[in-house]
């Protein structure tokens, strides 16, 4: 099974037994959420932005504006990107003993800037992949200055640990006979019933990979 | 209305519509979302960690283990704490106005290290008090030891901004002729049912602020 390599910033310390290094664990959740969360340091302080992500083999993508500032400050730069899952609430019986059950990644590099217009229109395809299969090719196709007005930047994924959570509260050992309700309360992120623009042209019907059976 | 002044920072540019910077905005997102994440600066680099926060007034406090890399590097420094709430999916007629709907807050501060151990109990009691209201006097109770080895943090929200997307896709004008389905695909955290500990002692009841009904 391929494996990331521990470095000092990604080998977990306490909870050891959380950490997660193999290539199929971390692509998983990578893939499953939708939007990461990117560090940055602009003027030597910590900033911090939601965005969504993408991931093709061991290269993670995010894009924006080009004149965001966020993607100004990681281009080129070391980023931090932090993704979670969150899975249930972890109800002990004790106060110290609640937890969170998740799945996360966290990811240290540099985020290149992807330059190459072919290869950038690749990325937004994938992207696009990712979110709705098939969607891509039925859209209105990109423009050159669609795609010159947005910033695409990849990380490899070199530098990279996952931390999972599962399972019911661990409570001190006394502590279970008390007649205290633990347990977990599942938590998940659930897509609704499409809404269509009110826009919508006429006899437009909804696409099959956007039903909710199709997720 | 109260207001969060705008900063270099916190004072959007781009899309200024979707910047909110009154309590109330701010305040709802903060307590809606479970978690957050905290970005540091490690050594010159960015670092970011999922972690789950509560507010009290304008004060945004995180926990957690007093051995956290994470809560030894944000502990009297600098720190940028993003909590995101996703709403939706936004399909366009063009890859290029996809979109996503959000609710989303940042906050710029020094993490403070909260020290007395009768404000760190009330502090860790308002974080249950939000997660499961009612359960706090039901638990065994937190031993000195406990909270000890518990770190709670606390941001004063002073440089704080929040950005919200709602809404069907924005189109190019000729692309709503387009017979390309647009509109959005609804996005929320649901919680399931309770699932008990199988260790749970004999008799006991799920509790009426865990059922999926008062949530």
């Amino acid at each position: 099974m391929d494996e990331f390599e521990k470095t000092k910033r990604t080998k977990l310390v306490r909870a050891a037994q959380r950490g997660h290094y193999d290539h199929k664990t971390v692509h998983a959740i990578l893939d499953e959420a939708l939007i990461c969360h990117v560090g940055t340091v602009i003027d030597g302080k910590p900033a911090v932005i939601p965005t969504a992500h993408w991931r093709q083999d061991n290269r993670l993508y995010i894009h924006g504006s080009k004149a965001s500032r966020m993607l100004r400050a990681a281009q080129g730069s070391e980023v931090c990107i932090a993704v979670s899952l969150m899975d249930g609430l972890v109800m002990a019986r004790s106060g110290f003993h609640h937890s969170i059950n998740y799945r996360s990644v966290i990811v240290y590099g540099v985020a290149d800037l992807v330059e190459d217009a072919a290869e950038k229109l690749d990325a937004l395809e994938l992207f696009m992949e990712k979110i709705a299969p098939g969607r891509w090719p039925e859209l209105r196709p990109a423009t050159d200055k669609e795609i010159k007005s947005t910033t695409v930047l990849a990380v490899d994924l070199k530098e990279v640990s996952a931390k999972i959570r599962t399972g019911p509260p661990v409570d001190d050992e006394p502590d279970y006979a008390l007649p205290i309700w633990a347990g977990v309360v599942p938590t998940r992120l659930t897509l609704g019933e499409p809404i269509a623009d009110p826009r919508l042209a006429e006899g437009v019907e909804i696409p099959a990979y956007l039903l909710p059976e199709a997720s």
